[in-house]
């Protein structure tokens, strides 16, 4: 019998309070309104925004919600006006959106829809305000339009992605964030061509996917920088070459970086978000020709600052945000690529929980032992 | 008879002092060694640098001196090993160059050779140590390879750029510097696509060349930002539509102009220097797509800062030199592009000049009457 249209009693993780272990509740789901969809969600997955903003240390916080931006699943309904989307449909659900409609979705160039971009303070859906969740009436916010901690989620047509019904869920389901922002601040943004110097700041997952990205674009030396030695063989596997610790050494990294690279290198993706680190990213690039992308969030009040003759001696500066992917149009280009074996995303999840064990992710996360944690819902 | 292998006596405007008006001389230019050419100038006209080094006011002084770097000339005698070149041709010298073997002058990217990067320390030939000019056997010092307020002056080959004998020197020499310098900032880096809108920081000749790229790019709104309202009007002449003098409004330019266009240019260029105007041009462009270019030269120890929120949103922040021009391999196209219309130099040479009173062009550029003052050597 079809839900549609109906209310759907399911499963939910709900975070009730700030850092407190979530608590998997029956919660109601209500049908998707206009350019909504509902999706029945399959795999999920942890990524570090969603424990950022669970520990609520540096927002507004807003409980009781239901977190998670990470997944994959199946459209059970869709809303009116909703063209291009069907139940049935393998979907990615996205935190940030493509409205197909403003300057940006139309510029070539960008991927910051004015409509659907993301936003971490607001909990409702964008059409009415309201949330598709509750409790004993009681609404549960929403998490940048995603809320995939939960068996059944509504988001905007905008933000989900229709992808090959033959890819693995349980794989392709860690495209929907971290491990396209960095494969894409790479292969989109710095560009590196065969046979060049690639550095990259921070060996988590979305550094060691930009690591994936440089060995993809057949960089002859990937460079990796971190603070945190224990992430060195790992990230042997990702195509990084050589690890640097900055802390063996007395001088600032971008000069020994400078000194290992006869000048500099070709290209640097810094994914810390400390300022220092990006400072470093720029500076260590070769002059002449040097990119530097930035894709760490900094601190509010951090503020980026060199010699302005480091520019002017041709280096380039930018910044990106998801990778530059325009979440509708180009994920599914990114699920072909591990389709055809480019793009090796197995070895970025290193652990597995079913759905009632979820805060055992969190632990992992914390801890540091995990690049992702799969969470099956099992329904 | 020929000259070659002869020493030449000619007229030089020497700098024997900093600050104090040059004096013509008969000097003495020995032949060209290895990899050298020397060259009969026709034309020359005096750039910004020129002033800034004759001043020495922030540099060791090195004196006695022959400045000037911006000139057209012909060929007189070659050295040993040069083959691209020979008597006759019509030629650019540039205070830059192109070795050719390089790693910059063989990436695509960079042209900022290893071997002729500008140098503004030193006064010899890079062969030898040597200088070229003599008076009464005591040597006069080069500057930056060229030194062209002289009848004849001696360069090293790869700054030797042989152009169109059909282009008229008296225009073309503007090309060796300045000009070039603003239209490649823009047409080479900035790139802006027809109907997009551009911001240029600076109306001196290095920025209304940056505004002239910017017209012949099809920009639909080039914003001239500039201190000094009087050259507001001149501005227009080079595709100029728009002027905004800061000190008008009590908030900062970048707000200013975004207000003006809706969230920010799509393409800036900063002209000036001044590190401030630095941040303002990079912060009004707009995010998502919007790039920046550095052209003008700070101060040793300026600090360029911003949040870095202002990068993560996409936007890109570049700088060029030379305009990212190779001397010898792109300015012949550049020459081609006044020959056949495209770019148009006549209304930067505003001024002109003999040989013999090339100080009235010293004056002119420092009460800021001039952008560009022709000097006719007469031979």
């Amino acid at each position: 019998m079809s839900t549609a249209g109906q209310v759907i009693r399911c499963k939910a993780a709900v975070a009730w309070e700030a850092g407190k272990p979530l608590v998997i509740e029956e919660v109601d789901v209500a049908p998707p309104q206009q350019h909504e969809v509902r999706l029945k969600i399959l795999y999920t997955s942890l990524c570090h925004t969603d424990v950022y903003f669970w520990e609520a240390k540096g927002q507004t916080p807003l409980f009781p919600r239901i977190f998670g931006h990470e997944a994959g699943g199946i459209v059970e309904s869709v809303g009116e006006g909703v063209t291009d989307l069907q139940p049935g449909d393998h979907v990615l659900p996205v935190f940030t959106g493509e409205c197909q409609q403003c300057r940006h979705c139309k510029s070539a160039e960008s991927n910051m829809c004015d409509l659907l971009r993301i936003n971490t303070d607001r909990g409702v859906m964008i059409s009415d305000g309201q949330t598709r969740f509750s409790k004993d009436g009681k609404p549960i916010y929403h998490f940048v339009g995603t809320s995939t901690f939960s068996e059944y989620t509504v988001a905007h047509s905008g933000c989900v992605t229709k992808i090959d019904p033959q890819a693995p869920l349980d794989k392709v389901c860690v495209l929907s964030c971290g491990i396209s922002t960095g494969l894409g601040a790479t292969l989109n943004v710095a560009k590196p061509t065969r046979g060049s110097t690639v550095a990259i700041f921070g060996l988590g997952a979305v550094g060691l996917a930009a690591a994936e990205g440089a060995r993809i674009s057949g960089a002859s030396r990937i460079i990796g920088i971190d603070l945190n030695p224990s992430r060195f063989d790992a990230a042997k596997n990702f195509g990084v070459t050589e690890c640097v610790n900055p802390k063996d050494y007395d001088k600032p990294v971008q000069e020994v970086i400078a000194e290992m690279t006869d000048g500099g290198v070709d290209r640097s993706v810094e994914c810390t978000g400390h300022v220092n680190a990006m400072i470093s990213a720029f500076e260590c690039v070769h002059d002449g020709w040097g990119v530097a992308v930035l894709v760490g969030v900094p601190n509010k009040d951090d503020a980026f600052k060199t010699n302005p003759m480091n520019l002017l001696n041709e280096r380039t500066l930018k910044g990106t945000f998801f990778g530059n992917y325009k979440p509708k149009t180009d994920l599914p280009s990114v699920v072909g690529m591990y389709m055809n074996k480019e793009l090796e995303l197995e070895k970025f999840i290193t652990h597995q929980v079913p759905f009632t064990e979820i805060n055992k992710a969190f632990d992992l996360m914390l801890k540091g032992e995990s690049l992702r944690c799969m969470i099956t819902m099992g329904h």
